[in-house]
């Protein structure tokens, strides 16, 4: 049948039993056990995507499925609500080159990455080794293009220019506790008109931040992201009886030509 | 300079001014009035973008700027932060080939395009010739690749084998009334594994598709988004005093390999 | 000092300790143990409300901590946040005589009856025995006024009037599962531009009750509360991480004179 | 009939027409015009509340429609969603004495009145003369008790002890700019333990007043009310488009028997 994909050794599957939701690695040699049985990957290969076992039934993983249950997490990860409306707000086209300040654990740079394609490019900094090693380990496991550079650095104007001579970056991506002391290298190495967001936890740093923003960009909106999810049963339909009431602040913003 | 884009006659534009947004196109003939002045269009020729004449500052546009002041609307659109949020969630992959069932104005579509690249495919289906024709327009005036299909036609299965052979789909986004009736026919034409959302206002119709997606699909969930917006004064930063409170619920789900 | 209240034996208490909350009852024979110390409850009679001893504080509970942290459960409550609205919007007032149809647990009536004062007076019905006598505690334990009626039975309008003669009802609430049977009799039993208030946690419910309301009651309006939580650490005032999404949908109304 | 109430000249009415309210006095000598007629006050009196005439149904406003449709508004208003949970968290109880600094235009004074009853009182500060007049005259047309006293003055402690005495206060509310400068005023006046709510509508000011809260109260807590309305129609159950987004942070706590 056309259109039947395979289910091959060494793919991401993700696993979904009783509305829940696994992502897991085929190999031959490991089993997936739940509460009512177990099943040995080995008897997945060769069957197509979609199929029913048991209780069980096995999809192909989206970018969303390797965020929320692949990558492992040394930090609060930029959750999909966020990183996909960031992703499409900042218009991120291929051919694009874009910055990145603080990698955390990649969760974010695997979804811009998937926007940017093969001939886009993300440049990605995180000073914390800790921190780089392990983005590091969740993007070379589950990226789909290779165009991501990561870098165990603090963002320096002077390093950058020095290692991708003057290279205009396109868009970036902030998320770090302090924003305001690179705002003025930040604008020395966008493009005049480039999207930028920051994304920050707190009101005091947004306050801080709008103190200073309008100096080298405009166009200014600060949003926040909520996502209401609902109980699936039709005939007692209702949302959930919790819900995240807060990740972080989004700041768009769009370069000035000219500071001040 | 490098990175340094120039404005260009026939370009869209989005002028800001005041913090509101209006998006333009570069006529040398005409001109952009507004309380305190007056721009003629052929003095931005040559200009680079973010260049700020008086009070107003010129950006490139950004899809979501397309969509929100570009775009002409004889329908409720599919809003940024819903189109956004569906157009990651679904995995849009380039290559992909996705239905669109209900174009409405184009709002989605274009935010569909842009993520499916030169090399993916989307065949959008809207049964009003009154609504595909303006959405005809808003396409061709906004579109950046040439990767949209627009059929004056209601969906239906024979045709569409006919037209398109046994072209099997990858995604598929259904934005029509009563999407009941045609869940057996998207079920025939996606592939399995297949990820797929709907788009509904009212909580009747979740609750009727609740009642018959199990049959076709699996991995169900059903989301709002709502986005709240923030005052961009430092000063006195608090939320802005009215938000959109509704546009949709959006069911998501994936096709499993056989009915039942 | 004048304004200086002072424990006594047998009061209920706020125990105040690391930010967190606790209700309990000063017994000579008992004491509050907690991670780095212990109290005696016999310490702390003739000692004025306020005072803190180590890093516990002592206060005066009020009707929310008696229902968030005194009464026993054996229902989902009726949340202040939707009760303290409830009672308001249903401009509950001395001498007024209201009905409750399902105790539950007992929370809500104990708000309507600090509402209702000495003059007003409340009848509440609970079929489930298990229920009522658990409410029944609740309300001995907690009450401030002698104005609750709790009745073991289901209402029914001939029994009522048998009990009660012709009292005419100035304000309702109910909360069960099915209210659309009990309409006609509720029409039956309250006074003209009587205010009444359904609590229904399901859109289905709503939906069912909204397509009878209006034979006897006009002047509709459905309402959800959310509350959202805040951090006080100044130096990062931001939202708590979750909340609670959902509890019910209140649906306010007023009698007609006439049916139909 | 029992339970009948009449219309009597003067009497406040809440008018409900095509799910819109208006508030209006009975007076012989005006009428009511709306878009398909117009009804003249007179031959109202005498008449059942309840009734419909034509497409008007006339109902007891309740405190609720006061504050919404009756009372003049020179300030942005206290609206019930925020009053009646303050009013309720704050337990207020027959015989307490309260205070209130910032009146307005005496929302919060109604619903404070209307839960302290006859034997309560409230004690309102404003300082500008022009909404000090304004409040009078809204609290004179729309009382229920008689249990508001108002003062056109900034509160300052001394002036309030030769007025009132050694008066101690079991509840306050504070709804002005900068509550920083009276914290120590208000921890005075204030009975140990007793509950006061501060009510301010920026982030920073709420990041201020955390600041300096620790020394004179426990207990903090941080919230903010949101009210989402829904459609009332049964066969489209969906929320209202668009909502109110923000009034204003509340802050709630309890006064410490020793500062520091």
């Amino acid at each position: 049948m056309k259109g039947l994909e395979l289910i091959k050794e060494g793919d991401w599957i993700l696993i979904n039993y009783d509305d829940k939701r696994y992502l897991k690695r085929v190999n031959i040699e490991h089993n997936f056990s739940y509460k009512k049985g177990n099943i040995q990957y080995k008897d997945l290969i060769g069957k197509p995507y979609g199929i029913k076992i048991g209780e069980i039934t096995i999809f192909k993983p989206t970018i969303e499925d390797i965020i929320l249950y692949g990558i492992n997490r040394l930090t609060q990860i930029v959750y999909p609500k966020d990183s996909f409306y960031i992703a499409s707000k900042l218009n991120i086209l291929e051919n694009d080159v874009m910055l990145e300040f603080g990698t955390g654990s990649g969760a974010a740079s695997l979804v811009f990455s998937y926007l940017l394609k093969e001939s886009g490019k993300l440049i990605s900094f995180e000073k914390e080794e800790r921190l780089y090693k392990n983005a590091k380990k969740n993007i070379e496991k589950f990226k789909i293009y290779d165009n991501i550079t990561l870098l165990n650095q603090e963002f320096n104007l002077k390093n950058f220019q020095k290692e991708f001579k003057d290279l205009k970056i396109d868009k970036a991506f902030v998320d770090i506790r302090e924003p305001n002391p690179i705002l003025n290298e930040l604008f020395d190495v966008l493009k005049p008109s480039a999207n930028v967001c920051f994304l920050l936890p707190t009101t005091n740093q947004v306050i801080d931040l709008l103190k200073n923003i309008r100096i080298y960009f405009d166009s200014i909106e600060v949003k926040e992201i909520l996502v209401r999810n609902y109980k699936i049963v039709p005939e007692r339909f209702r949302p959930e009886d919790i819900m995240s009431a807060h990740t972080a602040y989004l700041i768009f913003a769009k370069r000035k030509l000219e500071k001040g």
